[in-house]
Parts: C-alpha cells; structure tokens; sequence
C-alpha cells in the first residue's frame, strides 16, 4: 500500500540533516557493544500510522536491529499502548529515534484527523478524499496516512489527473475548449474534473462531457441544487477550507466527494515517546 | 541566513511528486506563450517567511521567471496584503504554484506562532529556542523560519551540539562519566548540556563541568529554586510540552532558554494564495 | 509538451558513460578556442522528433552553445534536410555529437513509424496509443516521440492508471471483486481498464463497471461483434502484435484504441548526421 | 563480464518512471500474502542476453525474491523454451514484470542481431564490433550484449580510445599533426585509430604512425587494395551502413574489423512474456 | 566514532573513477569463480587507521567477501605485520585492491603523522588539534584519522563552530560587535573562538565574551605572556605552520591547544600492501 | 583538458562537509551587502595547478562572483605572486575560501613535485607518467595535475587499459594464456601492458605480444639490459618507489617511462592564501 523503496531519498534527507557526520553525544556516551530495546509508546491517543515507515528508518540506519509492530497501521490506540518495538545496539537505537519519531508522530496525527472527518460524515454517503497540499518530500507518506485514517486519496499530482480550474478554463477560452483540448492529449485512463463556481458553468461543463465537478467554496445550498441537476451525469466533489463543524452540512448536499486540505497541512502530531532499555549483553542474541 | 543551495535536493524531490512527467492540464490548456503575472496574497494574518525559498522553487522550475518580493521575511502582514510576484509564462506560473504555496504556507505558518511565543515572554529575560521535532527533509527551513520569528535555534543535529540525556547517563553510568567522555572527545568549540531531573542531578551535572542544563518537564516551582542554585555557573533551558497558556509562568522561574517544539510540529499553515492574471504578450519583455 | 528537467538524469547517465573523463581525441586535436557550427542533416525522410532534448543536451553540456531549430518536432522531413544547427565553441560541439543524434535519430525513428501507423488509420475512427514497452529510462521522451507522430499515449506507467489483467482477476477472485477493489482505493480522477478475453467476460466486466475494456489478441471477427455489444458503455481498446499490415482491418472493427508496443520497440532510427563546419574565430559572436 | 552496480542508476530510473508512486491495479487486487512463480518464455526464437540485468531488477525490486536462470546467456533458443523463473510475492513478481521484460527482450534483441553478423562472417578472418549508437544510459548493457552476441568492443566512449575523424583532422591541421598532438598526451596504454578516406591518407596515417585505420564508407574495392598495402604496419576497420546482406563482401576485402552502428541500434526485440503462477502459501518456503 | 554510511557517496565516487564499465585485465584474466584471500602487509611502520574504511569499500564492492581486521585502527605496527585480510572471489578482491589501499594508506599516514605529533608535546598539558584543511570529500574520514593518531578534531565545518577571523572582525566593526552578533544569532550549544593578533585584542575578545582565543603565528614570548594574562577566562589556541620541530616550543607557552593543519594536507601514506593468495575452490565455503 | 563538469559531485561533496547548514560565523559577522575582493598569493614557489577547479567552486557557490587568473595552470611562480582574484559578495568569498584553497594547494603541490621529477630526467629520453594512487574522487584533478606539471597519465582506471599483474599471471596460468585472453575481450583500442619480474617473463611476454613491459622493482643493471634486448618490439616501463634522488639512475637505464606514484601520493601542498578587501558598495560593479 506504500511503496517503502520510492521514501528512501526522503530518509537520507533526514539523516543527513540529523546525523550529518555523526550523533556526538552517543559516540560519547554510550559503548559500542551495548544493547537495548526501544519502544515505542502512545502518550495521546489516535490512529497510529507510518509504522514501516519508522521501520524503514531503523532498517537503513543500522540492518541488525529488529523491528517489531505491536500494532497495525490504523489501529486506534490509547494513551499507553505500546506501538512498536525496536532491538539491537542502543547507539543505533538513540541515533535513530528522532527521525523515527518524527515521521510516526506527523503520520499518525495525519491518520488521526482524517479519521475524525471520516466518521463526521459517516451517516451520509460521501467519501472524504485530501489534496495536494502536503510538505515537500512527503506527498507518498502523508497521502498513505490519509488512506490508513480512512479517506481516499485524490489525484498524487499535475501528472496523474486533470483538473481544470479557473486560471486553466480563461487561457483555454472557455471551459468547452479547456476540456476538448485535455480530452484530445490526457491518457484514455485519465477522467477529466473541472472546477465550477456558477450553475451556468455546471451546465456547460457537462455539456463538454466534464467526468467530474469540483463544487469549490459554494454555499450549500446551491451546491446541494447543482448535485440534484447533475444526477449520475458526473461526480461531484466539494471544496474549500471545510472544517470539522461545517463538514455535515456539506455531506448534507448529497456531494459524492469532500476534499480536505486540512488532513495533511492541519494536523497535530500524535504525541509518542520512545524509551530505551538498556539490556546486558547476554540479554540479546 | 539560509544556505539555499542546500534546499535544492528537497526542492527536486517536490518537483518529483508533484510534477513527475508534467502537468497534464496545464499542457493540454495553457499556450505555451501566454505570459501572466502571479500574485501571492495573505489570506489570513500573520509573519511571512519563506520568500527565499519560493523564488528558489520558481527559479529551479523555470529560470526565465521573474519574482518579486512586496514585503520581507519577519514581517507581519494584514489579511489582503500582496506579498510578493512572479512573472514570465503562464504555464510555468501554475506548474510552480502549489510547491511554491506548499513552502510559503508552512514557513509562515511557523514564523507566526514563533512569533507569539516570543512575545509572551517579552517581558521576561528568557528567549525562546527551537528542537529537532521538524518534517524530514525540513530541518534547515523551518529553523530558519523559527529565526524569522524571532527566536533563536537550538543544536541543528546530532552532529553540532552535546546533548546528554537520561539514557546516555545510565549507559555512561553517570553524570560525571558522560560528562567527562564527552569532553574529551567533541571539539572544543562545542558545548556541552546536560539533562537533569532532580536537584541531586544538577549538583553532578555543575560538578562534572556541564555548560547547559535542560530541565525537562519540572514544577516551574523546583525549575525557579534550580535556576537561583545555578546562578551563573551555567545555562538554563526549561523543556516539555510548553504552551502559550503556560510559558509566561515558566519564564518568571528566571530560565535562560525555554525550548519549544511546538514551533516546528505543530503550526498551522498561514493562509495564502496565488492569484493569476494573464497578460497579452506584448505587456511583457 | 515535455518536461525537460525531468531528462536531466537520464542525460547525465549519457554524458557518464560516453564522455567520462573526457574526450581524449577532441583534448588532443582541437584548439580550445576554434569555433565551428554544426548542422544537423536528415540523411533518410521521416519525422523529426526530439530537438528540444538535443537542444538540452547541449545546453547542459556547455551553456555557450547555441542550438537553433530549422524544423520543428513533427515535421516530415526529406532527404537532404538540415534540421538544426549549433554554433560555438567546436570542442563542445563534437564532444556532445554522439550524445545528440543518439537521441535525436531514436526519437524520430518512433515519430516516423507512429506516424505511418497513425495514416494507416485515418479513414477509421480509431486512435492509435502507445505501451510501457519502452527503453529504461526512456518512458517520458518515448511517450513524447509518440506524441509528435500523431498518436496518443496509453498510461504512463503503474501508477497512473489501472489496468486489470488476467493475473490480477486471478489473484482477485474474479472481474468483478477486482474492479470493485480498485474502485475502493485508487483516486476517483482514474479510470479503470480491465483485460478481457471471452464474451463472457466483457459482460461481467460492464456489469462491474469498467470504464475501458482491452481486448487482447482477438480475431477480429469477435472483437467487432464484443465492440457492437459495448457500444457507449465502455472505452475499447485492442491490442497484440498489431503490425502496419493488419492495423486496418483491426480499425474496421470499430475499435476506440489500438495500442501498439512496436511503436517504442521495434522503431528503426532515422538516419540523422551532424557535419562540423570550423570557422575563423572573427566568424563568431 | 557486466559491472552490475554501475547499473543500478537506470535500474532506478526505470523503477521511477514505471513504478512511482506504486502499482495502483497491483495494490488493489492482489493480496500481500500471495505468492507466485513467474516463468519467462521466449515466444521467438533468438539469442538470450541480459538474465543477470533482469535478476538484479528483482533483487533491487524485493530482495526477499528468487531468480533462477534456466538458460544462460549467449544460449540460443527455440519458442517455448522457458527461460528463467522468478518466485516469491506475486505483487512484486507483477510490478518488477514489465522492467525485466524491457530489458531482456531488448538485450536478447541485441545478442540475437550481433550473432547473425557473427555468423555471417564465420568464414573469414574479420570480427565484428559495436559502436558509440546506443542508447542513453544503456552504453554499458547493449556493448554486453553485443558480446553475449559474439562480437567484440569498440572502445566504450570518449574517453577510453583515440579515434580521429575528418573533424579532429581538419581542426589539427592535417593527420600528422592529429596523431603527433594524441600520441604526447593520451595514455600510453590506448592505441591511436584515424579515420582515412583516400589513399593518401592512408599514407599520411600509416607515416604518422596511427595504429589502427577507420576506412569509413569505402567501396569493397579500394579497400581491398588498401588491405593489402597496409599489411602489418595497421589494423584496419571497416565501417558505414554495412548490412547484413553486404557484409560478406566487406569480410572478404580482409580487414581486420567490421564495426556495425546496426547491432545496438536497429536490433529487434525478442519477443519475451512472463507468465506468473499463482500458489498456495503452503507452497512456498 | 566514524560514520560510515556517510561514506558511500565517496565511496561510490571512488569505484566510479577507478571500475568504471569494468575492471578489462581481471575479467580477462581471472576465472569468476576463483577464490583468493587478500593479505594487507605493512611495508613501513606507523599507526594504522581506516580499516573499517576499507572493510566498508569491499562490502560495498561485493557483499560476499569476508573482512577480517588483524589489528585495531590505532595500533602501532612494524614493517611486515598483516593488518588484514579479505576472502573471497578473487575478481573482487583485485577490483577493490587499489580503492580499499587507497584509503588505508593516506588515513594511516595521517594517524602516524598525528601520533608523532601527539607524543611531541606528551609532557606539556597541551592538546593537538586538526584544522579544515582536508582533502575535499575526505573531512570525515581524515579528521577520524587524526582522533585515531591521539589527537581530537577542531570544529568539522562552517556550520558547527564559531571561528571569528580578521576579515568577518573588519566586516563587523570591531571584535565587540562581531562577538555580539555571533552570540545573538548561533546556538547557545557553540562557543565562540576569536583570531586574535595583538594584546589589545586579547583584552577586547575577552571583554566580549569570547569562549576561546585563536593565537595565530605568533612569538612564543607573547604567546606565553597573552596565555598567563588570560587565565581560566578563555580557552587559549596557537596556530600557524607549527612544524614537529618547533612545537615544544608552542606547548611550552602554556597553550591549551594547537592546531596544526599538516597532520590532513602534508602526511605521507604509510606503505601498505595487498598480497593475494589463490586459493582451490574446496579452501572456501 | 579537464572534465570540469565531472567535478561537480566532488565539489557539491566538499560544500557540503565544509558549508553544511551554512557558515554561522559568516553569516552572523558579515553584512550580506558588503562586497570584496579576495586575492590568491602564493607563499610559496611552485607550479601553479587548478585554477579552473577554484574558479568552477566559486561560480557553483555563487554565479554572482567574478574570477580572474592572473597566472595561467603550469606557469612557475614565486613567493608574493598574486595568482588570482575573486570579486562580489564577501559573505560568499569568505564561504568559499577554504574549499578553493583546498583544491589549489594540493594541486599545485602536484603540479610542483611533478614539474621536479620531469626536470630530473630532461636530458633523458625518458617521459614521467603517474599511476592510479590518488585519493578517492580526486581521480580526474591529481592525474590533470600531473599533465600541468609536465609528466603524461597511465591508465585512468581499471577500464581504459590492460595491466596484467602477477596475480592475473597466475589466475590465468602464465603469461601467454593470459595476454590471450585480454587479446580477444579488451577493445582493440586497447594497448596490453604485462609485469614482467624476470629474463624469462620478458621473452615470455614479447612472444605473447605484449605492447609494454612493466619492470617492477628492478635493479638498473637487469632492467638496462632488458631494456636493450627488447628493442622496439615493446614499450619499457619502469615502477617501485623510484624517488627523486634515484631516478636519473633509472632513466640511464634507457626506459621509455617511469610511472611515479608519488606524484599523487606524496606531493606536499603549495603554501596559498587568500586576503579578502573589503570594498564600498560604489566600489564594485
């Protein structure tokens, strides 16, 4: 479900900017032969996510420590559960724990959100899907954890989907010609989803033969009107800075589709803590 | 203030994501000679920071752009204010766009609430630093927005600073042993700091010579009576979980340094956009 | 039309293995400071495709170079064309040569043969697409080359579009849970292909709601009669050792696609040369 | 035979190209646990080339597969004959399928093409070499190829061979000056080639003392008498368009070697599939 | 105390100068299964270091050899002792022959260098220190070479220390001014170290607060004087071509470091040699 | 003569140890207006080698800089010669400094030591060549400093030349089976070099037809004899620790070449500084 080998230059990004030439703390302090176990461990509650990821990191930083899930990627967990452990030279363990820390903790706040706005709408037959506004470097692994907290993803990005919006639809001149010109180039295997703000564009946009709506920042009203007019001719998709109170009212309308900006650029990290247990050597294998 | 050469690689990694092969609508519907201009607006209010990087993003995209800055980084702006420009075609314009946001948004987002921890404790002779709780990739650009809000940055990595915590104490066996290795192998130029949890500790650490001590998550009570205790045989630096709610409190104890890792984890984006206007060609060069 | 910064490894990659550590016969034979310009010659007819990636490849080989189009991509040239020139320093220019045609002669060979597969279609209506039968490393300007020879390309790669064959309905449990399944996860702008090769699955693949159906090494005869079946319900697409020979009667079958691995595969090169004229060095800028 | 490391930046880039993000169809209809054993099946007959490359696909791909070749390289084999077998996880088995493929049916293509020159050359007392026309990033896997075919090397690129054409020529101030400039400053391990066009230079050449003579484009004719004149003093190397059905009558002029730009690239693929088979997870390790 | 995944790149750009497409002789000439053990032998005496340097150049060349260090990085050797031994296939044993010396050489050389020096000012309460004068790409490792020849390192780069130098004390306006902006802006992990020449500076560096004073090039009397004056309220450097000959002279001033830029840029290699024994196929697992 | 687009990965290596997150002292002293010039003084005599290489540090660390050569590569000079000028930002002049340096001593050391042992030997027929010991990544720059010197290059790496060895001797089974063998894989553009240890191996060698004979550690009375029993039937090389003082004794000998590993290994630095002047804004450009 996430392809661990495309994260890879990610991980040396944060190595180098972590470790760069060395943790001189631990060179100093710790014995190279002492063994530990590192676990990791709730302490807020949520929906924990990016655990290959943190394994990922261990795994490249130093192949002889084991890693072991104590829970799955989507599991909801309490304060207290113990998620994860990792084994092996403590100097590892404590070189890695912060860069292993910080993808679990921004991943599993990720989860945790869309989780909440997954079950807001849980009555109604919409489904919550994210955008791209994710950090650079991270577009895969924040879309992963949006996809764990129970959402779909949208479009991964400008290559793997048209959307037509405003700026597209005046340089094309008008939305008929915007969308014959994407249908005549994009991939056969692409649908095509223009961006509308007034019912004259709905029409106008179906009449070009629009596979999807997107239905940004309208009252809900008009918005539930236009889903009505559209029936099974496209998709609609609803959009614009819609938060956890305003979200019901929006799935209220009957809209396929609620994208959320906030899912990857808002969330709060879940609080988690790694502690490190010293072993004596005869304690490992 | 920012070694931007060194964003390159996590910029190409945006470009990767987001890009990939091209931008399929903006291809299909853009002409490949419009020109326009873009403009970045404050949506919501705050301390910009990150304009650096955004005219990196525009200039590794596409080199025959022209951006333009209409306020700087540390200022604080109203909602509606125009904060900076690019120009040059249309298509490279939109390519650009959402990485460009992706960045700017963030930055400010940190240098916002940078910004409100450093004027809590205004009044107080405490200043306010940063932790190694950033995005991977990130390290370098969301210390330098932490800087553009006016605090001061902690160690960047492993590699700049001594930082000797509980688990290298007990794997050194000791204060006075960690301390000692320490300082016989980290350059000279290096300070050295010392986790303490109790007044037994900061004794040792003062003892063994520790420049710094981190008192992490004390009564502010016990942190005042600590701080008075030291004096001025070292520096003093609160840490754990530090709200605004709270850190006005934690200031009066007299610490030296409050470290804050909310800074970096846990802002919300500030809100901004980009505006195009099309221009005919002969409105540009 | 092409994202050109996305090539820059590739044409590393290039320069790697065939200038290394330099041209040892250029460095011994040719003054540093002669200029020359050189001229690109079609030396068989056909379509040109690929003179922005020689154009890059100069550029990034020695940015005093000026390259300068005398065709444009997609121009059926005759024996005798120049297509393009180079001007500077003569070192650069022999130094890049081989790197050059090697792309250029590649691409317009594909241009060429997609183009006669494109006319062998014209009277039907019938698009021509490409596959993933590509060169590694070649996808993007393949694809491109495609492009310039009149067809359209099929997806990109895994990632872009879905495509269900028989080892995925097998490992699914059947055409309809594997539609179903992908309808589930992947981002609603993608359409979904399956693989079909009876009746008997066409029907149950309409009734899962494929939106394009491949047909995969039929006679024609029964890929005209599934076609007639379809009609606007879904997108169809044949496919399997189409050659110029037979593409026709394929076409009559009504068929919306035809994809075409030969047109990345099996394109022979257009024979393209570059001839060096040395000029005096008042002759130059 | 094949420095396989120095492969692995185009192993990247196909991964990147074709894989991205991740294989959507794959993801979404096959179940992690499924294992399979893909078979490899020459469906022409041909000359294999490329089973390491394919191997190291899918150890870079998913380590925890197994490849196993049942053929080696520079085997000639009928339709039918199973090639090489790869087992393990199904989903990796079907993403790394097409990377695998590209390589080894365009490789194969290359061996079979070079082993029909070889052949055609048999009764004579000349070998067949490659040139600088290959693909980017493919210089080091098609030269192999070409010698899995039978064939031999020219040099590899620039750097690794002198060889002066009318360029280098003319730009020196004749061949005497050519050679004499070469032979002061390349290494004295690489022999000096020259590319002659009449009989004069031939003379010129051999005085200047060239090692080895380029008879480029030359009637089998005049280079028969040139041969002959030549005897010990040089090697000599025909080159120029020569086709399969022309090349005896080059042979039989007696120089030492044919170079055919045709063997990397003109070759077909060999027509290659990958047929996987589902099995039980009791039948697996 | 090294970290060694921080190596490949260098690593890799090492094997890309000397391997290339190949290692021609020992592919030729070594059959690819025979095995071998490889036997470093000291042929000068000194202080060996990079042992874990070339175990990682020969597990990257070819995970299947095995290392096998004979003595420690830091041992004092004799001429004729083996320092360790690689088995194998004896292809990659000679491939990685030269790289794997390359590197076990010159960081001996400069751990010998380092050791003399270290022992040079034994009875003197001074240490020796290293400077930035390294080969580039070779920091980390050097400086590893000198910790291992009893020596500790100076700051690793630009980034983790603060050295105020003549030219930033003109640029800022004075040693007070320049200290003060230091202070402001850098970690309150660094200390801060000012070049100063004359007496007055000394006063003026210590007035502002410096950490440590660089003493560059001068006369041992003033040396003396400056560090007597000094005290315990700055950490005093000496600098400046301090040759083995005149460094009882420097040390004798009471200094508490000197750093000397000939143990990285002036050390010679210490002679070592590979020796490679064949061994029957049976000898080896 | 130099690659100097192949050096980018060992300059960016270089930046980033040196510059890391940036230059803290710099950056906190130096106004980001403030202009300069920095002058390159030579503080010791030698041969000038890698001007290109500094000016090509300079201009990827800043474009905006302006360097000027005022001696040429090769030229001798003297103490107090000014050899170049960088002009712009001193903030970026100050960064650069010690990694421009770097380059220039040791390459000039080079250039120096090299230009000696070509004047030892000028009243001899015999040319210095360099071997392949030089420091990894520095490959390409140490063998180009050598060529400034005056001396040419052997084989650039395992690739470009055949070297058979005693060990290669023995896997292949003597000294006729294995120049067989590297006859029919290596390029014909290749020269076979074998290292001949006795009477015996020479004939053996020239009866297997060797095109250079290495003499390895040979006493000057064997290896003259050698020398003149081979005649012209193969080009004579001379290696094993021949030092300045010894090598006319060699030369005498009538060798063709003497391969010098010192040349790279063992060359001290060229003493170079660089003096920055602050100049007005109105001062520069």
């Amino acid at each position: 479900m996430l392809n661990l080998r495309s994260l890879d230059p990610l991980i040396e990004l944060a190595f180098e900017e972590d470790i760069g030439i060395g943790d001189i703390t631990t060179d100093a302090t710790v014995p190279p032969t002492q063994k530990g176990i590192g676990t990791f461990l709730a302490k807020s509650e949520g929906t924990v996510a990016g655990l290959p990821v943190a394994e990922r990191v261990f795994e490249k930083l130093d192949p002889t420590l084991t890693f072991r899930t104590l829970v799955n990627d989507g599991d909801a967990v309490v304060v207290g559960t113990p998620i994860a452990e990792v084994q092996g030279g403590a100097k590892s363990i404590l070189i890695g724990e912060r860069t292993g820390l910080n993808f679990l903790q921004r991943l599993s706040g990720i989860a945790t959100l869309t989780a909440q706005f997954v079950e807001a709408v849980a009555d109604y037959n919409t489904k919550i899907v994210d955008t791209r506004k994710t950090a650079a470097g991270w577009r895969a692994v924040q879309k992963y954890a949006v996809r764990v907290g129970g959402a779909q993803n949208h479009r991964f990005g400008l290559y793997d989907g048209v959307l037509i919006k405003d700026n597209h639809i005046v340089a094309a001149g008008g939305i008929i010609n915007a969308v014959q010109r994407a249908r005549q180039v994009v991939p056969h295997t692409a649908k095509i989803e223009v961006e509308v703000e007034t019912v004259e564009q709905v029409d106008e946009a179906l009449e070009a033969g629009a596979d999807i709506l997107l239905l940004d920042n309208m009252p809900p009203g008009i918005m539930q009107r236009i889903v009505q007019e559209v029936g099974d001719r496209a998709v609609t998709e609803a959009s614009g800075g819609i938060t956890l109170d305003k979200i019901k009212i929006v799935a209220a309308t009957g809209v396929d589709l609620i994208s959320v900006g906030a899912l990857t650029h808002s969330a709060m990290p879940m609080d988690i803590s790694l502690t490190l247990t010293l072993v004596a050597e005869s304690g490992t294998r």
